[in-house]
C-alpha cells in the first residue's frame, strides 16, 4: 500500500498516517517529495484497503501495490501448467481444441457432431447437459440424460468430455459422467461452486465473468487451487463493453498479460465472445495468434434448428476449415524457425 | 423479430426468408421500402434469436423485439408492487431504509449499529453472515452465528432483518433467522439459487449484477417470481464501466426506466456504488431524488477497524444526516404540492 | 511513482532499478516487505510513464501517483471559482440552470423557449447553432444566422447564452454573439479548440467526454487555464458504458470525486444523458441532489417537429414541474437546517 | 423504424401512431400479434429518431432499422477499396506495414528507426510531429520540423509518410510534406477536421475514437468521403473498458463486422492498444489473423529515452520479430491451400 499526502499535508498528518499504519502492525516508510509526501506500508500479511486510509487527515489518495494471490503464480511455479484428461493436454506442446455443440438435445445430434469433433483431430467434446439462460423460458438442457449421452459419445469416439456444472449437485453428476468440469462466466464468482470444484478430482475449465477483472478470475482460481486442485485451465470468453456488434469483446491481451502473471493455461472461447458464426473463425485465429493454449467452440450439424445459440454455431465444414487455419498458426508461432 | 434485408435484395431472397419464417409456423409480413426490404414476424410465443436469421441469404440483418418477459410487467400488473415484511414495507408511501454493518462480526457491533439504525426511524437492518469475497484469504463472515446475531437485534430493535444467502443451504439458514434473503450482484445469475429464493415465503431482494442489462436483471427477477415467489424488491448498486474513481457507477436512470417496465419496487445501495464513505450520501440523495423506493446502506460504529468494506462505511452521525436529507427530498417529491 | 519488484527479485535488480531512478535524476527510496520490494521514486518534475519501468529486470509493476494537473487543484486554491457572466453566476449560492433548445431552428421557436426559461428564474438560455452531428447528413444548425437570433432573444429577455463553437473560427463567432462558450463531449480533447478557448475573454462550459476519466477531463479543462481563462465549469454529460436503457450514463459520483480535488464548478446535463424526455426531470433531480453547481437541459415548445434530439426534449410545462422540483432539493441541501 | 405497441395498446393507439407516420410522409406497416401489435415504417429518407416515435400513447418502444452510411458501404461499392500512396497499398494483397516512433524527436532518432523500417520491407513511416496529449505539460512534437525530417526519411528510405493532423491549419502543412494524413482517435468527430480532410488529395488514415461504435466510425468516413476523398483506411486502435490491464482493449470482431458492411481497408494499430510492449507483437498478430490489412506498430531505436510512449514501443530487433510472424500468418490466411 502506497499513502500519498496532500501537496500541504501538515508534518502531523504524516506522522498520524504513520500512527496509524504502525498501530496496525505494519512498517511506515516515509518519502519526502518536491510536491507532496507519500508513505509506503510494507509487513502487511495480506492486502489492505486503499480506501481504508482515504479518510485520514492529509491523505490525498491511497494505492495498492500487494496483490491477492498465491497459488496461481509464476512466484510459486514458474513453469506452466499442463492440465491433463488421460492423454489429453491443455497447456502443453499440443494445440488444445474443445469443439461440440453448444447443448446436448439428442442422441443423433451429439454423435453428428462427436464424428466431426473426432475427424479434426482434436481431443475434447463440449456439450452443455445443465444450460444457465438468461430466462426462465427458454431450454436448460436434458440434464442427466445429456451426461448419459455424452459418456456415450466418449466411448465411441474417444473423445474426452468438458461440460458444464451449475451448482454443487451439478458437480456431483459431472464427476460421475465426464472429464473436465466446465464453470461458467455466470458462476465465475459462485464460491460455493468453486470450492466445490476445488475438491474434484477432475480438472476445472473456468470461463471469465462478463466483467471480471484479471485479478478477480485469477482469484476465482485461486479459490478452486486452495482446496487443493491445481488443475485449471482458464477460459476467455470475452467482457461486455460498450460494443454492440458482437456479443462480447474478446478480450485478447489478456492472455499475454496472464502469462506475465501465472502459470495456468488460457484457451479462448470464440464462440460466446461471436455470437454469430461468421466471426467465429477470425476470433478463434485471433486467439491462437494471441498465444492462447486453446480454442473452445461450439459446432452444429444443423445449426438452422439448435436449440440454443444457433446463430454462433460452426457448420462441421466451417469448423474443418478453422481448425486447418489455427493449427497452421499455432505451428508457425512454435516451430523453432520462429521462435 | 425483424429481419431487415440488404438492399440489394432479390424477391427469390425476400421469398426464401418468408418460407422459413412460415416453416417455423410463424406469420411474416414483408414491408418493401425504398431502399431495402424488412420482414416482420408475428405469432413467435416466445423470444427468437435475431442471429438465426441473419446468415440467411440476402438478409442484412435481424431485430428482437419480443422481451421475454412476463411477470414482473406492468402489462401483467399495473400497480406497483408492496413487499412487505410484518409492517415494514418497500414500494409504498415510506421511504424505505435499509442499514447495518457490511458484516455481522460481533454482538457488540451489531446492536451498537442497530441502535443508531432504529434511532433513524429505519425499519430493515442489513448485515452479511456469509460474505462473497473475490479471494478466498479475505473474512468470509460468521456463518449461522451472524444469522443468531442478527435475530436477536431484530428481538432487541424491532427491526427486520435483511441478509445474504450464497447458496441453497443458505436461503435455509437465512428462512430460520431472518426476514428478507439478499441475493448479491454475483449470484444474480446463480439460477439454482434464485429458484430456491423462488420457494421461499420470504421476500427476496435482489441486487443487479455488476455488468447486467435491464432485461438481465428482470429476468432473474422473472425466475424468483415464475417460481411463485411475487415479493421481489430490486436493488440498484452500481455497474462496471471504464471509469475507476467510484466503486460502481450508481445507474440511476435504471429507475425511471423500470418503472415503464415493471411494478417491482427498486431500492439503491449508494455504499457499493461509492466504495468511499463521502461518496455515498450524495449517491443516496441522488437515488431518491430520481425515484427510489428506498435506500440501503452500510454504517458502522467503527469504521477504522471494520473487517469489510471498512472505506465506505458511514459512521453513525453520517447516517443520520443523510437520513434527514433523503427524508427531506423523499416528502418534497410525493408531497401533493410538488406532485 | 512506485516500483514494485517481483516477490523473488534479487539484490542486484533492485540496484538496476535505483540506478536507473538515479540516472533519470530522481531519488530511490527502497521499502522492503514480507514478500516483495517496492521502490519509490521522489523528485521527479512531471508525471513519469508507469510502463517505462515495467521491463526492467525483476520489476512486477510500476505505479503513477502524481497526478498531471495544477491550476485546477484545490491545492492551488481552496475556494471554489464562481464563473460570471454579468450578474449571472455558476458556482455560486444560486442553483444555475441552463435551458434552451438543442438546436436553434427559427426566432419563433427560439423566442417560444426563452419565454418559458426566462418565466422558470433561469439566467441562461443555451441554444446551438453549429451542431456537431455523428452522419454528414444530418441537420448542422443554421450557423451565424443562428447566433443572432440567440443574440437577440439575450437582449429580448435578458438571458445569458451558453452556445458551441466546434472550432477555433467558431470561436470567434461566438465571442461575438454569445456570453459563454460550450465545448462539446466529441471536443473534450481537441486541443486546438481548447487552448482558443483559453485565449478567449469569455468562460467556457468544458463537457465530459463520452469515455474520458476525470483527469482526462480535469486535464482539459488545464488545457483551458493554461493560456490565462480561469473561468471554466465543467459539465457532466454521462458516459458510454455497456447500457443501452438511456442515451448514457449520468456519473453522479464525478461530482463528489471532483469536488475533493478541484474548485471548478459543475453542472449537470440531464438531457444528453437521458436521450428520453421521461428520463431528463429524475437525472436532473439526482444531479441537484448529488451537489451540482446547476443544471443543462433541453427544452422545445414543439417537440414532435424539434429538428435535433426531439426525443429528449421536454415540453415547456415539464420543465417547469422540473425546475421547481430542481430548486426544492438544492434549497433543502443548502439551507442552514439542512446543512 | 419499427414501432411496437404495449401488449395491451387500443386500435385507437394504433391508429394514432399510422395517423403521425403519414403525416410525416412516411408509410405505416401495421403488423397484429399474438400479444402485441407492431408498426413498421417504410419511405423515410433518412434515419427516424426512435425516441421521437416512443412518447406516442400505446407505444412501448421504437427500433431503428436504415443504417445512415451511404459511401462506406458494399450495397454502393462491392469491391474492396485499395488505398494508393504511390506504390504502396492498403487494402490489396500485400500486408501493409506502417511502422515508426511515436513521435519525431530529432533526426537520427528518425533515421534510426527508418532503416529498421526499410530494412523490414515496410513501405509506410509513421511518426507524429504534432502530437496531441492528455496533458498540456507533456512534449507535444516538434511540429513542421518534425515534418521536415519525416520528408528527409521519405528520400532517403523510400518510405510513404503517415502523419497526424491536428486541426485544418496541420491538415496544410502534412499536405506539403507526407503522403497520408492520420485523424486521429480523439479527433474521430472533429466534423471541421475530417471535412478538410475529405477535401485533400491525401488519403486519411482514420483512427477510431477511443468509445466509437462501429457506425460513428463508419459515418465518420463518410463525412470524409461525403467531400470526395474516398481513400480512406480505418484503424482499429482498441477501446476503452473497464479492464485496466492494457492501455485500451483492441477490438478485433471489428474488422470481420466491418467486412460486412464496407469495402474500406481496415488495419489495426498493435501499440496502442498494447500500451506495453510486450503486449504489442501478440496483438499485431492476432489483428493479421482476424483479417486485417495491416499492423501500424511503434518503434524505436532507444526506447527507455524516448519522449512519449516510451513503454509501448518495440526495439527495431522485437519489430523485425514481429514482421517475421505477421508476415507469415498473413500468407498462411491467403495462400491458395488455405483459401
Amino acid at each position: 500500500m502506497l499513502i500519498v499526502m496532500k501537496s500541504g499535508a501538515t508534518k502531523g498528518e504524516v506522522d498520524g498516517v504513520v500512527q496509524v499504519i504502525e498501530k496496525l502492525g505494519f512498517r511506515a516508510h516515509v518519502m519526502p517529495g518536491a510536491t507532496r509526501t507519500a508513505v509506503g506500508i510494507t509487513g502487511n500479511p495480506g492486502t489492505l484497503d486503499p480506501a481504508r486510509f482515504e479518510h485520514l487527515a492529509g491523505v490525498f489518495e491511497a494505492i495498492r501495490v500487494t496483490k491477492p494471490y498465491k497459488l496461481i503464480t509464476l512466484d510459486l511455479q514458474p513453469d506452466q501448467t499442463v492440465v491433463r484428461a488421460g492423454e489429453a493436454t491443455i497447456g502443453g506442446k499440443e494445440l488444445a481444441i474443445i469443439a461440440g455443440p453448444c447443448a446436448v438435445e439428442s442422441r443423433e445430434q451429439t454423435f453428428a457432431v462427436a464424428e466431426a469433433v473426432r475427424a479434426s483431430g482434436a481431443r475434447f467434446l463440449r456439450g452443455g447437459a445443465f444450460k444457465p439462460r438468461s430466462s426462465p423460458y427458454d431450454f436448460a438442457g436434458l440434464g442427466e440424460e445429456g451426461l448419459q449421452i455424452l459418456a456415450e459419445a466418449r466411448d465411441t469416439f474417444g473423445l474426452k468430455i468438458v461440460t458444464e456444472a451449475l451448482d454443487e449437485a451439478g458437480v456431483d453428476l459431472v464427476e460421475k459422467y465426464a472429464d473436465m468440469i466446465q464453470i461458467g462466466a455466470r458462476n465465475m464468482q459462485n464460491f460455493s461452486l468453486l470450492r466445490r470444484a476445488g475438491k474434484s478430482k477432475l480438472p476445472v475449465l473456468l470461463k471469465r465473468g462478463i466483467a471480471a477483472t484479471i485479478d478477480e478470475w485469477l482469484l476465482a482460481a485461486e479459490y478452486v487451487m486452495s482446496e487443493g486442485n491445481y488443475q485449471v485451465v482458464l477460459c476467455e470468453r470475452g467482457v461486455r463493453t460498450f460494443t454492440q456488434h458482437a456479443r462480447n469483446a474478446l478480450d485478447l491481451a489478456a492472455i499475454p498479460v496472464i502469462r506475465h502473471i501465472s502459470h495456468l493455461p488460457i484457451v479462448v472461447d470464440a464462440s460466446h465472445a461471436a455470437g454469430k458464426s461468421h466471426l467465429v473463425a477470425p476470433l478463434a485465429r485471433a486467439g491462437v495468434a494471441a498465444g492462447a493454449d486453446g480454442v473452445m467452440v461450439e459446432v452444429h450439424n444443423n445449426p438452422d434448428v439448435a436449440l440454443c445459440d444457433a446463430a454462433q454455431a460452426l457448420t462441421p465444414e466451417e469448423y474443418l476449415t478453422m481448425v486447418h487455419e489455427i493449427r497452421g498458426i499455432h505451428n508457425l508461432l512454435t516451430s523453432p524457425v520462429s521462435a
